[in-house]
Order: structure tokens, then sequence, then C-alpha cells
């Protein structure tokens, strides 16, 4: 009801505020007999660490990972998983300047109207610093699917107005930087949209009504902060298509069947069809500015924001990880639905 | 798990197969004294009955809904509402020449790959005969959203290329009509976008991790048959733009707490800030054609598709109502998740 | 929320009132490709129907089974099987000096304090006759567990005060006939106690913290009207016992695991074992009497109610099928949680 | 799906095992803006704390519970609130020689059948040391439900054969406490059933089929380790009881609806009535003996189990928080399914 678990088969509950004491989570179904390799669940953690790359922030957070349950003699028995990362800047001193003041495109005003109260520090539960919960349990996620020889890819395809013809993880086009690089100095951020491919799942994964694949990949997106769109195989494209050109045509390729074309994105009916899942996912621009922006606070009285700390120009690279972790948390809840589990 | 069933607080569940019995659903959690005037429920019904246009298919469907529990002289009791709609086509010989073979970008092979069984008569369950008991299920939601001064809007805003400035309901444009008429004479489809609006949501709707209201949105709407995008507020538009541009600054609007664009599509952090809430959706082309498709059937052996029987040069018209009612269906089940029931 | 489904993996949901068009459910989960004997599924429903014996009402209700979904040339498709039992006696007339009144132990005033509006009609929601749609829906899950070579096999082991060594479907004790014969004369009515063995279970079954294999048992059977009381194994008698007298000591017995005993009722830990599941279930005399009772009615006034119209002097003969039902859904719900499918 | 959280509305994952880091626990769902006192939670931990009688095993635990998130000034925010209490003894030496060997009565074999692997030390994941995250998720329930004026209050009702006419929290008759010596000088245990009573619920908690207020508390109570049996109302012994004397009837008294007796333990339809909730819960004797006990190990080959360690007589005393805690859960779940939310 409240919203801080997700799966049905394989239950990620996320819990913790940006400057409380951790933020962590519980992954709950996660089948038994799973060898764990914690050295690559850290190196997941790292991929989203800000200060990674020049266009991040730079404060030097160290995520380490502490797993508290579920494992034994390195692997998975069958028990929930608890896992936290200790939260090393528990001072709010840093925010103070915000804790009245609604900023522009955060959730400090909703989220007020809401609950009547909230933790303003650093953003409190809203902050992206959640994340780190999805990123961890989808690790653990990969692994299970690994086993089932499933590879997850997400990739930058955009940032800004600049489309990048082959997606990766790395910004390497000059014109791009430079654009970054003069969003830095003005104390503006841009957007950007990644894309995302899942290989080697079989034909017969996702349910065909409510909880269609691309429904719930497309929910799990969606649900990471600064998410506008979800698009799956053509998307908003395939809307300008003819039938004839967008049906993806059957054919026998050495006793396997395949598709000619994948307008459907690997999903039909809600169902996979053995080829690769593709989707993209779009993301705003970073609200948090490093220039002044006027606001209210809440008295309703009018508030200068001033810009200072710290923050990301383009969040797109750092979420390339998230979007993986989400996606492999979609696929191994589903893959455990369909009765799925450790290969002995 | 088999995701029949959509919804935490009120749950819809729905059954049925395009040439079985009947199809319906079953409504659980829709609050107590509610006045259900069943006439609206049958108008929401005919506004998605096909032959309804030119461009639809013209089987006369009476889809007449009977509902067999949970009212009272009149008025919601508090227990489950189940309804059904007969169906009048159960002879499953229009079909018979479908059996075997699977036809392109629907769910025959994604189907028959998970369960290794289907009903192949006219789609069978992954017909798009189940959005009936969305219908109605919705517009028992919409009956709650009354009483909450809350309304739903959706329009055609797009379709195959041609864009819509102002969208409703209807297609008055007569480029348009023709781009319909031609590819109805080829035996072709096209696709289309759906914008929808909500208006009257209070702030404080919706959770703030996993279940973000425009995440839940977003799973409503890519659980429609064909589907294959969502975008809420600037969507994917909002990835090219600068944080300057997208933030919608909060001012003090004769007490009330108002932005003055609204980028974030009344969402922010998840949850509603009092600002109209804006999406769209992106339909792929129908994939029935009235046209030959080279195909391969069950045994892997090549097969010749041939159109015939009627459908739909466009689905989008027909969709309206499903989008709306699945955002009503959404909106309600925050609703009554945050506590709200029938004023008494 | 509103607790008309049960089960995870596979869910029943219930609907319908005592005197509206129809009771019936919706089973969602069931596995494909199972072959379904709607002969039996009827025979199941015909064991609860009243008139069947001496001591139940002699109405003639003629419960046919109709299945409006999820079954294809036989055979479960994976859909989700909807069904109905059309109601005879919509007639409100029998139950209108019902109406206002508060019946001594029914769900008459609770009901109305919860809802503030209920169906008074023959207990509406609250009516006995919603186990219908438990006993069609526990009859599918029964066919899934006969693929299995799992047995569920309720008797009667208590009337009254009368205990029956030998528990069985049918009473035979002279001097328990006649004593339910004096309290029909009496107008009064008795309770009893069902004892239920699940025989088939491979160890392994049951999930080990808060959905232990009997907790789900308990709650299953607590939820059937007039259940007062559940135990498991040596239950209310165990707690009296030594732990050295209760322990079941573990041998082998040519390579199979057993236990000397079965205190433990077939589960430990929440799991399965491989013995026998074995519980009781305490029903409650029948409230409604065919004697005068002084109560109150809605407006805090003095009422008396007359007996009148047919009812039953015990409940347990008709029980057992109700109890088997639910017994079958919770251990079909927890072999598909376990990854069982149908074996092909 | 597996099992480790309970509740709808108000939801408690645990996790974590005997000899791991810590146990510990998420608590969704609770209303935001309730003022916490930790001291009141840790007080609860402490009531079920070994040691505390000269009949609990005097190991010296300090359960300190730690919280990690979801407060802010000393109030609930309304997001997820993580506790952790670390444990103290993680070497497995003590257990070594249980590995291998099933002991009697316990989790060993049917988990091991189950998933294959498990932790075995100190019980691992079977441990009763899994509801201290119960007692500590139930005290933050029981925080909210002050708030209601909803008390709850388990007593202990037997010891063994010996019933405690008037129960409370401390066992004084002298020939109980012989009994226990004698217990105990023997290695031996003994088994018990406590009583509970839930003063303060207003009339209308609780949904009406499967939902039902006694089966959430029959559940609540049969996923405690070693409970047996669970009674509500009038229980076992209503069963032999004639209608006429088990009805409650209603009365008027000054204007509130009241019930002259209270077999239905506050309890009609699932529903409460306004009158105090009882329920019983038997409790099986302790299955770890500090006598010898003839076993098997999981190669099959027979074993003699050496009782050695310190282990409880008899669990009863130390079970009253956690009915206690289980209890606040259920009541709290439900007043929140009912839209209760922080009176403001």
């Amino acid at each position: 009801m409240s919203g801080n678990s997700f799966g049905k088969a394989l239950v990620l509950t996320t819990f913790g505020e940006s400057h409380g004491v951790a933020v962590g989570g519980v992954l709950d179904g996660l089948p038994a007999n799973l060898e764990i390799d914690l050295a690559f669940i850290q190196a997941e953690l790292d991929r989203r660490r800000p200060g990674m790359d020049f266009f991040s922030s730079p404060r030097i957070e160290e995520d380490k990972l502490q797993v508290l349950s579920g494992l034994f003699e390195g692997k998975s028995t069958g028990a929930p998983i608890a896992f936290i990362v200790n939260n090393h800047n528990q001072k709010p001193s840093d925010y103070d300047h915000l804790a009245d003041a609604y900023r522009p495109s955060h959730a400090d005003y909703s989220w007020q109207q809401k609950y009547g109260i909230r933790d303003p520090r650093g953003g409190g539960r809203a902050s992206a610093r959640e994340t780190l919960a999805r990123v961890a349990g989808g690790a653990f996620a990969k692994i299970f699917l690994q086993t089932k020889n499933i590879r997850i890819t997400a990739g930058i395809c955009q940032i800004g107005e600049y489309l990048i013809p082959e997606p990766g993880s790395q910004i390497s086009d000059p014109r791009i930087l430079a654009f970054l690089e003069q969003l830095k100095s003005e104390g503006d951020t841009t957007g950007g949209v990644i894309s995302c491919t899942i290989s080697g799942v079989s034909p017969g994964l996702g349910e065909p009504v409510f909880d269609k694949l691309h429904a719930d990949l497309g929910k799990a997106m969606l649900s990471i902060n600064a998410v506008k769109g979800f698009e799956i195989g053509s998307g908003f494209r395939g809307a300008s298509m003819k039938g004839s050109e967008h049906n993806d045509l059957f054919v026998n390729r050495d006793g396997t069947v395949k598709t000619l074309t994948n307008y459907s994105g690997g999903i039909q009916g809600g169902i996979s069809n053995g080829e690769d899942i593709c989707f993209r996912v779009a993301f705003k621009p970073v609200s948090t500015l490093m220039k002044d922006q006027v606001t209210i606070n809440s008295l309703g009285e009018s508030s200068v924001l001033h810009g200072k700390g710290r923050h990301d120009v383009c969040v797109v690279p750092r979420a390339l990880p998230i979007v993986e972790a989400m996606a492999a948390l979609v696929i191994a809840d589903h893959l455990i639905r369909n009765g799925e589990r450790v290969n002995r």
C-alpha cells in the first residue's frame, strides 16, 4: 500500500533517507543455492556513485554494502537478504536553507501535502540515494539471471538534444562534452535518454493481461527518480507506422522461431517471444540548479533559492546501473513466477 | 501472480475469452454507499464498441452489461461488484484458419510458448475484448471520482504521422480521414497517440517510491493491448530540455500553491501537486491486416495468412474510453489507499 | 484490502449475495493443461447442498455451476476461470422481518457498523451461500492435487458433546441422531468439530515465517462462517504435554525419513515433513434458531425475533466439503508457489 | 510469496538468522505524525528476553534496537521504518554438533527438504530469535493503537496441565513452580496456553469474507514458533454448546449496542462488534531438551543428540509480548485498511 516494495515473487523493499543512519533493502524470494559474489554487488553500487565522471557531483561517497542476512557460506539460503549502506553525511547543515522553501520540481511540496511532515535533509526519503538499494537488489537479481544466460545492458542514447547512434556507458562525442561543460559553467542541467537491451530471455516470460512484461518494465522505470517516459520496441515512433511495416514476420531459422524485424521489442501480448527485449527511458533534467530560483516557502511567502553544494549536470550516466537493476528485478521476478529456480 | 488483477485497494480482476461464454470482471474495494448509475456504465461500454465510426470494424456487438453482485437498492454496499457481458459470437468457425498459424505481432506464438495451450478463437484471452471489463470497472471508479470532483478526459492527439493540435474524441481533419480511407482500401492499418488529462486531483495523491502515481498510470496504460509507449508531463521531449527551462516554479495564487508551468505533468516525486495530470500513450498499428502475410505455423512450416473478416484501421478512437478507464482505476485506487471514502 | 480474494499464487476471488443474481468466483493461477472434469466440480457442490440429510434445511436448491471462462476443449488454459451459480430465491419477502432487527450472533450489526449499508436479504454477502464459490474453487484445486497424488479427507469428529472416534462423513451413532432430533423439535441448534487429513504431501511445502503452512490453513478455516477454533497436530492438547512425549523422533524407514509419532501434524517450522497433515476445526452452533429471541433493531429499540423459515440444526455435515475445499486451495497455492505445474 | 512479510496496509517484513549479523525488520505503512517513544519499543523487546525469569535460558542477550530510517525529530514520517538488533553470538561453535543431525520437532529436516541448503547455526532463520523483529514491529503498532485507545493484554492461562484462572504475566502458583522445577531437573519441557484480550476496538473493524478479523488474528498467532492452536471467543468449547446458549443477545445500554454474553469473542461475521476481542493460543512444549534423543542425520544414519547449552523449560512467559505484538499488527493493519490515520 505504501509502495516501498517492488515485485511479486522476488520482492525488493527499500528503506532509508538521504541523511538518516543508512539506506538499504530487503530482497525476499531470491532462490536458494545461488552463489553470491559480493564483489560484483559492490562493483554495481560503485557504478552509480557520484564523482565517477566529470559531470557528476564530486562528493566523495564510499557506499560500502553490508549484508545482514540470507547468505550462508557464500550462497543464498532462500531467506530474505537484508543489506544496508551507511550514510556518511548525517549533518543536516548543508541543507538547512532548504528546509522551508519548496524546491521547484522536487518532491518537497507534494510530499509535505501528503504526509504533513517530511525529513527535509538532503531530500530525505525522496533523495536519489534510495536508488542505492535498487542497484544492490538488482545486482542479486543479475546473478540469478546469469545462471539463465540473460544479460542486461543499458546505454546512453541521448544527452540533451544530442542523439548517440551507438549507445554505450561513456560519452565521447566532443560536442556533447562541450555542451555539458557549458551547462556546468552556467549552473544548469540537462536530461537524456537511456536505451536498454535484455538478451537471452526465452519465449514465454511475462503475464498476458495486467502484468504484461513491458508493463512491469515500464512501471519499474517510471518509478526511478526523474524518469518522464518509457517506450518498448517501436514506442512512440510506432504510432506513425503502418501495420504492414510494423508487423514482425515470423520465420523458421534452423528450427527456431524468429522474427524478421523487432518492432515489438521482444514482447508480444505481454509475453517474451525470444527476441531481444529493447526499451528506452527518458530522464528530465536534474532539478537542482547552481543558480538562483524564485520559489515559495511553506507559509506561501516568496523566497529565493540559491544554488549551492555540488550536484550533477546530467543524471543519465549514473542512472545506467539503476535502469539495469530495475530491469533485472522485473525479469527475475517473472522467471520465479514462471517456476524457475537455481539449476541444481 | 498471473496478473489478471489490477490495483491494491481497489482491485479489478478480469476474465473471459473473445469467443467464450462471457467476458467480465470483479471490482473489489469500491467504497460503500456510492450511488451507481448503471446507464452511465453502459454508456461507457458503448463508447468502445466497434462499428461506432467508419474506420472501426462494423461487427454488430451488443455489449450489454449485467451486474451480478455488490449493489443494493442502487448503491454500492462494499461487497465485490461482479459483472459480465455475454459473448454473441461463440462459433469458432470464423477463425479456424488461424488456429495453427502464428499471426504476426499477435500474442499467438508467445502465449503458446508460455502455456503450451491456448484458446485460438478470436485471440482468446489475448483479444482486445478483454478491455470491455476494464471499461466497466473504470466506469464504477469514475463514479467514485465524480464525488471528489475529479474528471478524466482522453483525446486523440496523433493518427499515423498526423498531429492533432487540439485533441478530442473525433477526427475531423479531412487529410486524416483521407489517409484512413486510403489505408482501408489497402487493407492496411496505422497507429496513433492519445493524450489524457486528469483534473481536480488534490495535492498528496500517490506513493513516493515504487508506486509513484505516474508509474502506476504508466503500468496501467502499457497493459492495454497495442500500447508501446507512455510519457508523463514533458515526457521524451523533457530529455532535451535544460533544468532552468523545465523546472516548474511555485507561485502563491490567492493562497493556493500553483506552478507557472507544468512540465512535471501534475506529479512531483511520484505524488500529485494539484496541477492537471497530463500523460500521453502511443498505440502501434493494428496487427490484423486485410492483406496477405507470410508467417509460419506451429510446426515451423511456412504459411500464408489471408486477411478476412472485419477489423479496425486504427484502434485509437475506440481506445479513448479504455485509457480513461484505466486512469480512473489508478486514481481511485490511490484515493482509497489515502483513506478516502464516500462523503456522507 | 477488502479481503474477497484468497491465496497468493492461486487466487480465488468470490462474489455474490444470498439473494442477488448469482454467487460465483474467479480462480486465477490454476496451471494450464489440467484436464477438468466438470461433473466432479458439480458433485462437490452437491455435497454442501442443504437438504441432503435430515438435519439440514430442506430448501430445494439446484446449485448448478456455470463456467464462464478459462477452459478450452476440457482443459485449463492458464487464463482465469470464472464461474457462477445463479440464485433461485431472489424474492426478499422471506426475510423482510429481519431487515431492521439485528439477529444475535449474526453479522447484521457489525456489518452495518462497518459499511453503513447492507443487503439484508438472507444475510446478503455474509450468507453461508458464499461458500458455494469456495467449494467450486477448491474443486478445481483438488483436480490439480490429484495429479500430485495428494488427497484431502474431512470427517465429523464431534457433534455437540458427542465425540466420534472414527470420523467420517455420516452420523450413524443413534445417541447423536436422537440428540439432533431433540434439538430440531426445540428449534435449537448445536456445533461440532471437523477433523481433516491431507495425505501425499511431499516434504518441503510451506513457507517458514509468516506463511507457515498451518498458519495459512488456519486462516483458511477461520475464514469459514461459524468457525471458532483451529488446531494442528497435537493442538491444544499439546500444551499440556512434555517435550519428551511430544517430540516426533525421526527414523529411517527403508530410505525414507519418517517420524515415529505425528504430534507435529505433518508440519515442522511451517513446512511439511512428509507425514500426514492433520488438523481440526471447531464450529459454533448455528445462530439462526426456530424459537423466539429478544434483540434490538437499528433504532436501538427492543424487538422480538421469531424463528421462521427452515434452517440447519447443525452445520457440520454440510461444512465437510468447505473444509476440504479451503484446504485444497491452500495446498495448491503453496505447490504453485514452490514452482509446481502440471506434469507434461 | 516467500512469506517474510505480514499485513496488507501495515506491512512488517522481517529478516535475519540467529547467528548472522543481525535480525531486524522493515515496517511499512505506519501512519505519519506518530510520536515514537523508543524507550517503549526497547522495553517491549526486553519483555521477551531470555533470562528474565528462572525458567528461561539464562543466556545474556542485550537486544538493543537500532532504528535506521523512517523517523524525523521523534515522529514517524510515513516512510518505512527499518530497525535491527545485532547478534552477539555469531560463533557457530556451540551448535556444530547439530549441523548434520535433524533435531526432533525442529525445522531442520523440512527446511533442508525445501531449500536444499540451510544456515544450521542456532536454528538459523527458523530460530525464535526472529520474533524479536515481530515484537519491535508490534511495539510501533501499539503506539498507533494507543492513539485510538486500544489496549492489548496477554496473560498465561495454562502451563502444562495447570489451568490459571486469572491469567497474568507471572506464575505464582507454587504447584506450577514446582512442576517447572521438576522438568528443569529432568531436562524436559512443557507447553501452555496464552489468552489475549483486545479492548477498545470500535464496531466495524475487519473484512467480511477471507480477511475476517479473527482469521487474520489466527494466522498471526499460528505463524509464531511452537503455536499449535488458536480459538476465538467460545472456541472449541463452543462446538458443544447449543445455539440458544451461545447466541450473544444484543441490548441497548445507555444508547450503546452491547451483548449480554461474549461467546463471539468480540467479532461477528469477521467484523468487530465493539465487545472485547478475546482469543487463546496453544503452545507446544519446547523441542530442545537437555536429555539425549535418538534421531537421524542427513545421510539417514542413526544419531544420538545430546542436550547441551541452555534452553527454556517453557516458552509461554516469553511469548506474551510476541502474542501481543502480532495482535497489535493485525489490529493496526485493519484500522489503516479502514482509512484510519493519526488524529491531527
